[in-house]
């Protein structure tokens, strides 16, 4: 692990970007003019003011924390980015392509030679390494597994084994284990002879001679306790660890729960192979987050604020498509009633309402729905429960929101067959998105798939197309 | 800070919840035998049982983990929760508490007795019983209040003057704080007769005479250097700190930036008044995540999963009503051109396409941007670069699915200009979508509102209301 230049607060962050993005402007300014100047000595002037300024960007850049360059480069332009990427010593690229999103890292190593690659990866940890991994292309990844040593290569393999979002993905390999039988001055000696402890380690483990977990050692405890004390009366026996195949959602549970700032990671033979830490948990909470923002609304690319507009474009596509088809199905469910509408144009003006309350009460049902299944809360003991209260709230609300509604259609159109229809159509359609709200989350979650991605598009599907038929179908019933 | 009971698995934790409504359903079984039963002898024996079953259940309770209590109450319908609540030893009260989602909390705070809210709240800490304190009713505060000590109150009350979202109002108190001139043994030796070192607590705060700060000392180089060396030798003076006023948003970017553990916070003086440590940014990213989340939908209050039916169906009215305005809004819009509709009643079945899809991809746009304001990318350099970008995209997807939709207009109507219009209007409506997803959460960011909540309703509003008057509108001037 290197030291680090300090940090910055996010005020002197937002100037530095300013003052990053004023040189590159007179950088390229002077560089412009050097194109156009004609006397050679003219020339040679610009020439070493540009070097000049090129100098300053790069002290600047070196004053950084790989977070902050990280985050300069997020917010640059392509051309402009590749120009800061191309100033930063290579010893730093491992750190800062950890830091960028998804989308800036593949622009960054779109840029890389194989060479630089290696250099840059040499500084990282096994882990890291892993992590960067899926985002090269296939060349570089055999060049990069070339370049390391035998045991850094087995343990970047095997992480890269462990299946996304579990918890042997997510670990880190520099532990510090220690024996139950040995006394803290022992422990104090070693850990001197050994002279660093990683940055985030609240905890020593504790193992017996095959490797198996007894006890976790926290280093608070280690300051205050008595040289002679043994580690088997100062550990804490009941440490909380996970098996590598553990859910990394389910660990970052316990971390949350419990406070915990790392746990130990065991195999299946209940040996110490690895630690989880509390950085690399905010890290996993902060990409689910992401994700699931951003796949309600179909996204399953990050966007780069600065990708190619022809390449957002496309990651925009397949929402697009979906929805589309829903409409396109709506429309066609509408195209039924065509007769009834001539009839009473009323239809086509009222019917849009009935649609869009019962997909936005439903929409309150997925994400309750979904709120509780990250929570654990819903489970086979209540999913009855859930059912009957949501379908009551439909119910209730339904009745007295659809009253109020009949009421408007009967002031506007003097009809109380048709404020009826309007009535009883809302009641239905509330119903229909309790329902759907509350299974469609449940199923995809029983399926194994995230309910947050796509439970709202097949709510809507319901609500509309079912929201327009209710009130039609209706309506031809009851009025025509 | 009180020794917690063995921590649980989460699969444990589900047996352990199953098992409790085991033990409840048998308590509830044998107490209404109790009542049935005629023979004194038989309800002797019943009642024996009874006490047993009980005694049982409060030993798995007394096993348990704060946070895993809060799981269990949080699990159960009213009646059982208080049963269980009832059961738990008072001074853990007010661990379970703070553990325990806001309804449920209102729920067992009901219950409770003045003496028995003032027995919990002697084992918390200040910044835990200021944390309690909003959720109390006014003469549980004042009885409270009073039955702190002097020092406790006044700690009590600064937290609460911090406005919510500040770091002061998240911060702690419990920091330990050496001198720069003195030897690393002086600081192990007062760390001994200290006695205890908060669970979570990474560094030391290094101080001068006034308590300014001058650096922080982690534990890790406390463990490996050697007795002599000075605290000012060992110490990192670029320890990233907050001031009680700070964002605690920002103050949580920090956090997953910089990997940090804690922080020192400061009073406008530069002296240390307390600590932010990572589990309280956790639980800050937690509650911030799940207010975005269902403020999305409009819900303001979380709801208890067992709350009644009439106060949940109250917590979905505001976005009822907010709703229900818009569509009727949007109807009033399509009732202007009922003229039209009857003449070609095409035109009620193509409408809801064109409105639709432009609120999906609106949608798209509105959770970038969010997402690009939350990491501090959007900022006034990039900003029309953003906006060039979004309307370049829905020009551009406009263009080509407008003329899927064009074309399938014309498949099903053989009508070349109903089809155009359709194109038409897909484009103009995809292009006020990507102003309003960029604007709206623009605004209200810049109104020192959160963009995630109220953004999506006035963009379906725009997006509605103007699908439905360009496409209704296009074709009353070019096809009537």
């Amino acid at each position: 692990m290197t030291e680090h230049p300090p940090i910055l607060h996010q005020r002197n962050l937002e100037d530095t970007l300013k003052q990053i993005i004023y040189l590159l402007n007179k950088q390229q300014l002077v560089s412009h003019l050097v194109k156009k100047q004609d006397s050679p000595r003219q020339e040679l002037i610009q020439t070493l003011v540009a070097k000049q300024q090129l100098a300053e960007l790069r002290q600047k850049l070196e004053s950084l924390h790989p977070a902050d360059i990280a985050y300069v480069l997020e917010q640059l332009p392509l051309p402009q980015r590749i120009m800061v990427w191309d100033l930063i010593d290579v010893k730093r690229y491992g750190a800062v392509l950890l830091e960028v999103s998804d989308a800036v890292r593949a622009s960054l190593i779109d840029d890389l030679e194989h060479k630089e690659l290696i250099h840059a990866v040499e500084h990282l940890e096994s882990d890291e390494i892993a992590d960067l991994m899926p985002d090269l292309p296939s060349d570089m990844v055999i060049a990069v597994m070339k370049s390391l040593d035998q045991s850094d290569r087995e343990q970047v393999q095997s992480v890269m084994t462990f299946p996304e979002g579990s918890v042997g993905a997510l670990m880190e390999f520099d532990v510090v284990m220690v024996r139950e039988d040995i006394s803290i001055d022992v422990v104090l000696r070693y850990l001197r002879r050994r002279g660093e402890i990683p940055n985030d380690l609240d905890q020593l483990f504790v193992v017996d001679r095959e490797g198996l977990l007894k006890g976790g050692l926290k280093l608070n405890k280690l300051l205050i306790s008595s040289p002679d004390s043994l580690v088997s009366e100062l550990m804490n026996p009941d440490v909380v660890f996970f098996y590598t195949h553990d859910d990394a959602g389910e660990a970052t549970g316990a971390f949350e729960r419990y406070d915990l700032i790392s746990a130990p990671v065991l195999n299946s033979h209940n040996q110490v192979v690895g630690r989880i830490g509390i950085d690399l948990v905010m890290d996993f909470v902060e990409e689910r987050a992401k994700k699931e923002r951003l796949g309600q609304v179909g996204l399953t690319e990050e966007e780069d604020l600065f990708a190619p507009v022809w390449h957002s474009a496309r990651n925009r596509w397949l929402w697009l498509g979906v929805n589309l088809m829903t409409a396109f199905f709506a429309s066609r469910v509408i195209s039924v009633f065509e007769d009834a509408i001539v009839q009473l144009v009323a239809l086509a003006t009222l019917m849009p309402i009935v649609a869009s309350v019962g997909g936005n009460t439903g929409n309150q049902t997925v994400a309750l729905v979904i709120r509780g299944l990250a929570l654990k809360q819903i489970n086979r003991s209540n999913v009855r429960y859930l059912f009957a209260k949501e379908l009551s709230i439909s119910l209730l609300n339904g009745t007295l929101w659809g009253s109020v509604m009949g009421l408007f259609t009967f002031v506007l159109y003097q009809d109380m067959t048709l404020s009826l229809v309007m009535t009883s159509a809302m009641i239905l359609n509330l119903i229909i998105a309790a329902l759907t709200g509350t299974l469609v989350p449940l199923t995809l979650h029983r399926l194994n798939r995230d309910p947050a991605i796509g439970s709202s598009v097949m709510l809507t599907f319901m609500t509309d197309s079912m929201g327009f038929f209710i009130f039609l179908g209706l309506a031809v019933v009851v009025l025509l």
